[in-house]
């Protein structure tokens, strides 16, 4: 008898794991530490060890991971972060659970955070939603219909790589300059922040050696201009990637995640207000929220993939 | 017995008409003309009396219309090419249709162009697929899992008025300025062909007093200077546009069709050799390909949807 579904985000420090039942209730939830030596190889016995553990297997409808990297038909691309390359994740945890008749999916971290909020967060009841995860980087998850849209490379929903900045200013992670998490992520915002303090000797930015993106927002808060402006600034070219989303997919809601998302209402104004100037005009009520679910929303996604 | 699928694309000259059977082979064909008169109240009703007159209608599984316009549940909510405001063509074609079981969808040109090129041409077995249909403007056409993404507001696909030009030199139908129509058309074409060949007074542009889109690929291709800049830039906007649609939904295969696609390898060289700047590095191998149906695809793909 069929009674669980368990949730399992992969992350580069800890494994999240979630035991829901058909209903996508959580019913209890586990942190395990990632062992990446011997480049990964250890991660997927290790899960599979765990979860024979503490629930009885034949018990699971499904289980769904969410992974950091690019995911297409259950194999992820990159997994850097994990110590892995390419490795068929689903394959290989099918072998470990053997002839047990258990679903297993797999998706891109930032897509399950998505699923995750239409499972049981900010857009539930939902079934065409945009998240944006503004965290060091910008991840972005892509529901179409209810289902999550991986893409052919895998790439579906990495808004953060999109060109925004044609000025090329800052460097980005994966090689380019101008992508949006080099000015609209944690990272980006520290970089503008950097940028108008240098040119604004009376910004109180300026008393620190170093920035978050905490103390920009804080200082924005209180009317400091240059941590303003590298506000305005950055929520300006978010604002520019949800119109470019917009005008490929026309989302019913965008919710926005991670760790800026706890900037909270000033975050989502300053987007929201940017945002008309470069939608079509007769789009005037686009719905924005918040994400609901902080860190457990992949470990909810992952189960929703195998609901 | 349902033996037919109907295609019907709504222009603002002529309607096609294309009688398909079930798997999708067209059988026949027709043109009438689009009778805009009293604010457009005559179209569907003519419509129905043309089908009545043409065909058993107790033999047709379903009937797709593609109309000029944004559209959320078959329901248009901008249909001034046609003299209709907001129009719910699907309710008032059920109803002219009276107690016949015959399904009726209704989605937007450009998407259903893409469906017809799925259905029977340049992207038939794909399912993940992206279409740009490059004439007077840029249309676009989104399907996911086989499906055509019409959006919450019906922009799904309105690729052509994504923001790409942030000199905004050039006004949009739409209002605005810097869009894609107005740089990546055959319209921006000769926005970008009058561009150069003013600052170029080698150029062979300077010989005529009105550019079209066909003359400033033609003196591209023989080597003049200026046209070559406009052809570049032009495609380079397009190869950006097409990065950004990558970023969220990743397709299978992307489409170029339109009159501006008369403009073959050329074209589609040019703008495959700018677009991998704009994607993540591991993406090498993009799928593009020219549109096979021309002006036929609306229809096809109108048919597609009531398959």
């Amino acid at each position: 008898m069929k009674k669980y579904l368990m949730g399992i985000d992969v992350g580069g420090t800890a494994i999240k794991i979630g035991q829901f039942d058909l209903e996508g209730i959580l019913i209890n939830k586990w942190d395990i530490p990632t062992n990446k030596t011997d480049c990964g190889q250890h991660i997927l016995p290790e899960i599979y060890e765990f979860l024979d553990s503490i629930v009885n297997l034949d018990e699971v409808k499904g289980i769904g991971f969410g992974v950091p990297g690019p995911v297409t038909n259950g194999v992820i691309k990159n997994g850097v972060n994990l110590g892995w390359d390419v490795l068929d994740v689903k394959g290989e945890f099918l072998s470990l659970l053997g002839n047990k008749e258990i679903i297993v999916k797999v998706s891109n971290d930032a897509n399950v955070a998505a699923a995750g909020e239409v499972f049981h967060g900010a857009a539930k009841g939902y079934k065409n939603v945009c998240l944006f995860t503004i965290g060091t980087g910008v991840g972005g998850g892509i529901i179409i219909d209810g289902k999550l849209v991986d893409g052919y490379d895998g790439v579906g929903g990495e808004v953060g790589h999109m060109l925004v900045d044609h000025n090329r200013r800052f460097t980005c992670n994966c090689g380019k300059s101008g992508c949006l998490e080099t000015v609209g992520s944690a990272t980006g915002i520290v970089n503008l922040g950097k940028m108008y303090r240098a040119i604004d000797s009376s910004s109180k930015l300026n008393r620190y050696e170093k920035l978050s993106a905490k103390m920009v927002f804080d200082f924005a808060k209180k009317g400091d201009q240059a941590a303003l402006k590298a506000i305005d600034e950055a929520t300006n070219y978010l604002a520019y990637a949800l119109s470019l989303v917009t005008l490929v997919i026309n989302p019913e809601i965008f919710v926005i995640g991670g760790g800026v998302s706890y900037a909270g209402k000033f975050l989502l104004d300053k987007i929201e207000s940017q945002y008309y100037q470069y939608v079509t005009p007769f789009i005037t009520h686009a719905k924005f929220a918040l994400a609901e679910l902080g860190n457990e929303a992949g470990m909810y996604g992952a189960a929703y993939q195998v609901r």
